[in-house]
């Protein structure tokens, strides 16, 4: 194997756990908005994985994603585990939105169907997330991404517990 | 935010589609058993979310991961996306290790359940990949994370379709 | 227990099997169509549960069930396998839908999220099923169950394996 | 259509409400074996699909359904609907075995794969049950069909929510 064999990404975030606390005292809409914004950094694992989250409104969410050969599997296209981790953020977010000052949410289960492969010539594609139901205690929602002609690479869904915080959890 | 704040990752792989393509000329079990020996280099995608093929045998596969600060989500823990990620590939190598040279797989679709939060103080989880049954076109795989105390981070199922590589693949 | 506990349905159907040879000669949307229409028998699956197929269209279902006592489960509301049965007949219906003669279609998995219990109260609810994506081999479909309000009861995906037929199998 | 072609199915059940309300002065695995034993009567779905609730231990239950040409679908075999019912019974009376008496279920979720098409001529199969992770508010159960010979025809998974029932749900 030669020397120009090999490919490097430098990966950089800031502390998450001091930007999750932040949160705490927002609403899901508002805490989004501000990472949106750039008030707030976004999470590591958008660097990692080299997603952005793109828009926010009440019960949606729009990431944003170009795959890379850094995100290849053994097979020679794009992991799928790339398109779980874009549409549990997407689909998690948009259950996020609704929820006020002192509600949380936890993501009890993924689902995801791979509909085409992504490759590093894909371009740009985008996850959208959209709430299907907001419970007392269950929320639902699904997930979709498609390029800019359309086309779907992946569809899903998700179920998330929502609760209200322990009232210590925003100080 | 100050320059201390800033978290640094540096991720470097090897030429996938080269790999990708050495695979098409040996069994499943094999080619597995090439990345787990390192005579064919990992997958971009292990360097990218940081996990080790550790072993493989017919119908199952296993993988460790030791989760950090860079796999967080906005709520300041382990995002879900990476333990769907690492199911994802052992259940799909769980299926790979079946197939002779000529046959190939893809993913169609994953469920993932969610049952603990992985943190930074995790440690080292290792996911175990299992067929449940391998037929003429789909394959249905089981796997779960664990630790090194037996608990239980995440348990899933994937579906795959097999079928045989087009004659020209393999040279 | 006196006698006048107990509760009595008496069902009655035809031979499926040559209902669905019959089937073989048509398109998925025509044998669908012949069965809304009466031409052809229901399969005993919809007498047995009690629900009937109301309209096809071009990769859409539509059937309806008023749930009763008889679909109870141990916990006294309409046991959940009723939902999972109406969502799995429109979603693999949709996909039917699609299908020219000679080509058939079986389903691999189905995923169903229960968001609403149904009681003998509820009235008639029916259920909608839509093709995500019709593939060469795959087909991804989804479905709600709603009731005339508007209120959702359950929602859910399925994926199919779509095929060539054996040129025998029309005969 | 000759009458000879119609084939008829009495279906007689016993007030489900009575029975579950009986339920609530028992722990779940109480309940499910005085089901088993015939001081309770099982629920109405049982007598209209044709399935017995055989054995429940703690995090186990088994039930038993032999499958007919009522259960058959458009394409001339067993609907999935069936299997769906089977393992959604056997995966939540798994969680059930579980809970004290003042703690419910109720199942936010089921995914099952379609393994093996079961027909009339498949003889008696066997449901089993079994709890993947039980917490304090989020169940997780797994579920296979088998028949005698050890085939498998369908597996699956749940998602239950786990609740303190009302005080007054017990009276």
């Amino acid at each position: 194997m030669s020397a120009t064999d090999e490919r490097r990404r430098v990966v950089t975030w800031q502390d998450p756990v001091a930007t999750a606390r932040a949160g705490l005292a927002l609403s899901g809409l508002d805490y989004l908005n501000a990472v949106v914004g750039g008030a707030l950094p976004p999470p590591p694992i958008t660097a990692l994985v080299g997603f952005t989250l793109e828009t926010v409104e009440p019960g949606r969410a729009m990431m944003v994603l170009t795959p890379g050969e850094h995100h290849y599997n053994p097979l020679g296209a794009v992991h799928g585990g790339i398109a779980a981790t874009l549409l549990d953020s997407v689909m998690g977010c948009a259950v996020h939105t609704t929820l006020p000052v002192g509600r949380g949410y936890t993501t009890v289960e993924i689902k995801i169907n791979y509909l085409k492969a992504m490759t590093a010539t894909t371009g740009a594609v985008r996850a959208e997330g959209k709430i299907v139901q907001v419970g007392r205690q269950i929320a639902m929602a699904e997930g979709r991404i498609t390029d800019d002609a359309g086309r779907l690479y992946a569809a899903g869904t998700a179920t998330c517990l929502v609760f209200d915080l322990p009232p210590s959890a925003a100080r």
